[in-house]
């Protein structure tokens, strides 16, 4: 099917972008795998209102990517603490994909503001594109994009004879 | 530096998040990825307004993500059409992260919209973090994420006696 025939109503990007296509929600996330747990802290550190960080840890909980869990400190009431699912943690190349892009394209003059290295060894970490067999893409233009099982034809809104 | 303590003004995730951090945005982006160039095109088949489509394309080229090229069809005025540049291509890993998670966490009953493969030998594409040792990371844990050169302390806005 040429991609332009395809509908991208069903669009992995698009259906992942659904769920985090959005700064704040991003920035949620980021902070979840810095360890960040509790809403004061997420929201001081990101500079957040309460609204907009409300609606996002609720839609990132609705959606899989956070659950909940209570804590207690002796002598003070019980909170609510955010941690990222196994679907959550999938997300870790997304943003490690951010991370790198804007360490390169959108330096700080000074260098990167964090570094990500490997805890058993310590060498630097990047995102590597491979192929089942290996080969490591270093282009685009080296892979080929076809249509998949899911690919759906796009519907086309005029009243006209259809097909 | 404690992450808590550190700025996020000049996180390099936010930073790629001020470039692509909207959701049509991403859908130019994998329009272009895909050969789409004509603005026409992309309207269409993203199902955009014109108006939005407009903004987020000056902002893609403004950014350096996209440029603008002159073509024209025998007996047709001259159209302008949109291509990646390096830094644009550079994206690539960006929005693979995404189709890939998208199609794990959020799939198609019928299965994946689109198949991405190597171009060399046909073999799936994949994202992979690998240290600069080679060691393949499994999960977010095997990471260790620590303050770079670059990293900034948090302005604080109270007007007390500082640090």
């Amino acid at each position: 099917m040429d991609w332009l025939e395809q509908s991208t109503e069903n669009c992995s990007v698009q259906r992942t972008l659904d769920v985090i296509g959005d700064k704040w929600t991003i920035q949620v996330i980021r902070e979840a795998f810095h360890g960040v747990r509790r809403f004061d802290q997420m929201r001081d550190h990101i500079g957040v209102s309460d609204s907009v960080l409300s609606s996002r840890l609720r839609k990132l909980v609705d959606e899989g990517i956070l659950e909940t869990a209570e804590y207690r400190h002796p002598g003070s009431r019980t909170r609510k603490e955010y941690k990222l699912t196994a679907s959550g943690k999938d997300l870790y190349p997304v943003v490690i994909t951010m991370l790198k892009w804007g360490d390169t394209h959108r330096p700080d003059p000074a260098g990167p503001p964090i570094e990500v290295a490997h805890a058993g060894c310590g060498g630097a970490i990047d995102v590597e594109l491979r192929c089942a067999k290996g080969h490591r893409l270093t282009a685009p233009r080296e892979a080929v994009t076809t249509s998949g099982p899911g690919a759906r034809p796009i519907a086309r809104s005029s009243a006209g004879t259809g097909s």
